[in-house]
């Protein structure tokens, strides 16, 4: 059976998170039901990362086993109009036919996501879930500088969920930048993989530093405490953006 | 009795427009309801422009006359707190209060569009209602060449909805450029006043030429023709954006 790699992006708004659950629609279950309809088959797509309900994607990848050949193209504009049908936030940005070996989860070597901050006295009105709304001004350099602070290997305990079910809470943070552009501060985060909640714990917790509530050493020291009561508030969902995933071999 | 002048963003998606009708729920009405809400004042707002359902505005201005004395930005954090109440996708990002000789309308000297293209294969997940949404490829520098034919004063009948209720179909478009950032197309637009459906007249046209369907001279014979008909297909309203007005004595 050829098997598929595709790049999705989605509205996470309207979904209770990528992964099916009961309460309610998800992502995955969204994809599941388009290939379904266009093709009759009941396939289960694997994902690189899950994403809790409100979080958004530019580029998650996933990949599926179909039964016939499709031309890539052809396979992508397909299930677009499936989706469109179905009217889900859903859409297939690209489509590849992979080999056997390749696992949309597993053979992934680097995730990015970026967290967007609006920084304005003026709720949003436009992009009202697609960033988190900060009234209060923040420095950004100063949250960059405590974002320094999280770089590396490093034992996140502080900075993951207490539901998180990974056996280590050990990570490396290739990357954690904080830029501005007028009033859109964007946080860039990079690792091979994050633990659950952890870059909307670090957005909260670097929005503290904004506030100059917290100093890079203050990070630092909540980092080293292991200890989750050490970290900010968890920023909301709407900010995050799961942007693209890196597979060995890619250009 | 006080005038303010205030700057509005709003999500056009839901409304039938700015201006109040019997059909439905305007953006006019839910900044009326809000100062309703928070003064018990019944006042007309009065709007720079009118938009049509599903145009946003990052850059409405209206002024009102209320009753008492505000401090600005008192004023611009009360009303959004009820229009936020209120569940509206309307929000004020500035508040100045301003002579009685000021009038949204009549004293602006120069108001600013934005119509945004997203062209790409896969439909628009992320930004739908939010941009057209374009399949083809398009070249822009092809519809930049043909927006400059529509810069300059002219008779824009070619490009003006047959309802358009102004007196003169004469304009002076003062600038129409095309400019592209990856997937995104931008056309700004600016002049003292607009036609109806005038912007969404040109980017229709526009696309045409980005597909190579039109040539430069094409457009400029279709507006010599003075003839709606050879106007192209009028582009969606989710595209548009009111983004700035000026008035004179502004910084």
């Amino acid at each position: 059976m050829p098997r598929f790699r595709m790049t999705v992006e989605y509205d996470g708004t309207s979904y209770v998170g990528w992964q099916m659950q009961e309460n309610g629609h998800s992502v995955q279950a969204a994809l599941q039901n388009g290939i379904l309809s266009l093709t009759g088959e009941t396939v289960s797509v694997r994902g690189a990362g899950r994403t809790d309900s409100g979080v958004h994607a530019r580029g998650q990848v996933i990949h599926a086993d179909l039964t016939r050949e499709w031309q890539p193209f052809k396979l992508r504009n397909a299930l677009n109009a499936h989706l469109m049908m179905a009217n889900e936030r859903v859409s297939i940005i690209d489509v590849q036919q992979v080999s056997d070996d390749f696992d949309a989860r597993f053979s992934a070597v680097k995730r990015h996501y970026l967290y967007r901050i609006i920084s304005r006295p003026a709720p949003l009105a436009i992009e009202a879930g697609q960033a988190w709304w900060v009234p209060k001004e923040l420095d950004h350099e100063a949250m960059h500088a405590a974002a320094q602070m999280l770089v590396g290997h490093h034992d996140f305990t502080t900075f993951r969920s207490t539901h998180c079910q990974a056996k280590s809470p050990v990570r490396t943070l290739d990357r954690l930048d904080v830029t501005r552009s007028g009033d859109l501060i964007e946080i860039r985060a990079s690792a091979q993989s994050f633990l659950h909640n952890q870059i909307r714990s670090f957005a909260g917790t670097l929005k503290l530093a904004g506030e100059a509530k917290m100093s890079p050493d203050d990070v630092r020291r909540a980092l080293e405490a292991r200890d989750r009561k050490e970290c900010g508030p968890v920023a909301p969902p709407e900010g995050l953006y799961f942007m693209k995933v890196d597979y060995p071999g890619d250009a």
